[in-house]
């Protein structure tokens, strides 16, 4: 035990997902039932901004129903942010700014709920304070439907989006094979800029060769428009209809995103280019090269946020992380991000946590290995479905309203008042 | 009761629902369990395409697990198709050929689940047969997720289109308010070519002003896109956000779509101008014209196939309609389609069947009433609402795999040998 006693603040960060609040919720129940550790436990409002900010609200004193169905709510509750903190040298006076608030407000404890710029900016900040001797702990939570963090198993996040991406694929695969005399082909685009985890996990649906999906496309391997277009009449030849997954980032073997290949969409207002666009590249493909019909589906931020047909493993995954952070806290553990383990109980599964360096987090990613993807780089192998089986297993429960829609969290935030006596422009 | 006895067809028209194979279920359950009447039923593949090519399969030889699991199963397990007939002049050939098949295979019965082009088949279909003095039943068994069928008060298949586009709309809606830091709007596009019923099924999820969505808008109304810039403008001073849900078929005072007035989307490889670009097409003028970031989702053919979130009261009642036509068909009943009754059983939603002309059915179609839209024209009234409640009533059974996955029906399809002795050419 490291004796430190003082205020908890959780923060999320990045893309939502169907459970990360289930996360926050494992962080929230485990600091408010330990009140002599902590002292209060605040909700940081759109991540690291609301430290920034001083927007702080107090998680005690919210209705304990809306904590308890936050593991059944998706997306961010605590609200989320994508501003992405630099170098200790290059954001010094953000980092400096986190530190004048915590201390202001005496947070001793940070628990991020993010991804590997989460576990950054939560490595330096744990730097600053050692340099400024300002006694805290800072434990990161994984999170990410990308599921590219290394050094744990899998991420919090994407067991519930590989289950939706599965089952949507199975559904609208069976339209396709229903109606296959007219729309005969369909493309599916899923998230995923660099990693194809999310892709991949589509290929779950495929019990049998003629089950959609018939072809799936990741980042990680260089995209042929030749390739694809022989695939696709391959597929024609061998089903009469073909059901495509891609991954938002596919590209080509010079690097170049499809969805800019494409042109079929140009950069956005802000000068990025709009990924998102790599789906309907191929299906303007398909039709002029292959000339079929084809369908292109996109769910968007729907996909990272599917709660209503979660993971049961996931969500109790995502809920044991945020947790065992706090108990990790409790024990004196600082600068470590939670894991998740893969246990081997007899050849079944099971999942414990462990704690890994916050430094080594952020500065790796985890592409799909090349033995998950199969030779022909259009599908995926039976070691990746291994893999994967076990953290789409179970059904999430719900809490459904009488209208017959679910019912997610909504916090109250109640607002802490700021004490540090001046505003800070982020 | 008519005394005639033959042979029944089934067959399923269209695009897919979550549920048609639910009425599928319900004609094939119910006309097996009266074998003194239906000397066999078979299933035609592919919709009327199956009888033109003489393709049909006995349904009493699948596996009676399967022919169950057709009420858990999404999109059309018998094969659907959009061959289109016209009058009984111009494709004669097609109806002669029809009644061929039928004769030759001494059908006598005919059970058609579709839409309103189906039901005006169905209806050509008998008026020849009478012509040629050959006795048979036809029924009808309404069947789309667009709820613009007129004479029935909704239609199997709404209900759980509606349950899952309220419930990706409350969740992506969810996104969007956590992120607005970042992602500040959210086009999210659904079907709906003519009738805004899909698009007006997403105010479900807005029990309270700040939930999503905030912006409806339906192909009924006049889309005027400095109106819109306006509404998005005052969205985002209220709330900080905007969640907008857009029918694929809105079109400005000219009637012209905006996907082609927003110009993103060129007309397809087969000259169709490609429909599901409108909301890509609001995305740009929220982006241009607003100067924010836009988000866009659309779930396309997964909409429809969502069986693993559909609304229990949409299964039943589908089931319930193809029950129905077999019934009416014992009954004597021939010439017309099955359409659902709505019972004001004090104060409680019940939903009974009931029996309306073909040809009535074949020639109208039911929009979204003004009295449905607010007075904006960019949301939904308390009436809809009150409409659409019971018709998303609670979350129909699926059956789970092992995997993690639903199971969904794929039917043997054994053949039935041909007997006219001609190919025909569709």
């Amino acid at each position: 035990m490291s004796g430190i006693t003082g205020k908890a603040v959780v923060a999320q960060s990045g893309g939502p997902t169907a459970v990360i609040n289930a996360s926050a919720g494992g962080v929230i129940e485990t600091a408010l039932a330990n009140s002599s550790t902590f002292t209060a436990v605040y909700g940081a409002h759109n991540g690291i901004l609301g430290v920034l900010r001083e927007e702080l609200f107090d998680l005690g004193k919210e209705d304990p129903r809306q904590i308890k169905l936050l593991s059944r709510s998706p997306s961010a509750a605590l609200g989320s942010c994508r501003y992405k903190l630099k170098s200790l040298e290059a954001s010094r006076a953000d980092y400096e700014r986190i530190l004048e608030v915590f201390r202001a407000h005496d947070v001793r404890f940070f628990f991020y709920i993010g991804g590997n710029d989460s576990m950054d900016t939560a490595d330096k900040l744990v730097t600053l304070a050692g340099e400024t001797g300002y006694e805290m702990v800072v434990v990161g939570v994984p999170k990410t439907i990308d599921n590219d963090l290394a050094y744990t198993d899998h991420c919090p996040g994407y067991g519930s989006v590989a289950k939706y991406t599965a089952t949507t694929a199975m559904e609208a695969g069976r339209d396709t094979e229903s109606l296959y005399t007219h729309d005969t082909t369909t493309v599916m685009e899923v998230m995923g800029r660099n990693a194809g985890w999310i892709a991949a996990s589509a290929g779950l649906a495929r019990r049998s060769p003629e089950d959609a999906p018939h072809l799936i496309y990741l980042p990680e391997v260089p995209f042929s428009k030749e390739q694809f277009v022989a695939d696709v009449k391959g597929c024609m030849a061998e089903f009469g209809r073909c059901f495509i997954v891609a991954g938002e980032g596919i590209r080509d073997a010079d690097g170049n995103n499809i969805a800019e290949v494409g042109g079929s969409f140009a950069k956005d207002a802000f000068g990025h280019t709009q990924l998102g666009g790599a789906g309907q590249a191929l299906r303007m493909v398909v039709e002029s090269e292959v000339g079929v019909k084809c369908r292109y589906n996109n769910a968007g931020t729907s996909q990272r946020n599917a709660r209503h047909f979660a993971s049961g493993a996931d969500v109790a995954e995502a809920h044991m992380a945020g947790a065992a952070a706090v108990e990790a806290a409790l024990a004196g553990t600082t600068s470590k991000m939670v894991s998740l383990v893969r246990q081997d109980d007899g050849g079944r599964y099971r999942c414990t946590t462990g704690l890994v360096d916050l430094a080594d987090v952020a500065n790796a990613e985890k592409p799909v290995p090349r033995e998950y993807v199969n030779e022909a780089g259009n599908g995926v192998t039976e070691a990746f479905l291994e893999y994967a089986r076990p953290l789409i297993a179970g059904t999430a429960e719900l809490e459904m309203g009488a209208d017959g829609l679910p019912i997610y969290a909504r916090l109250a935030r109640h607002w802490v008042e700021k004490k540090t006596g001046r505003d800070y422009r982020t």
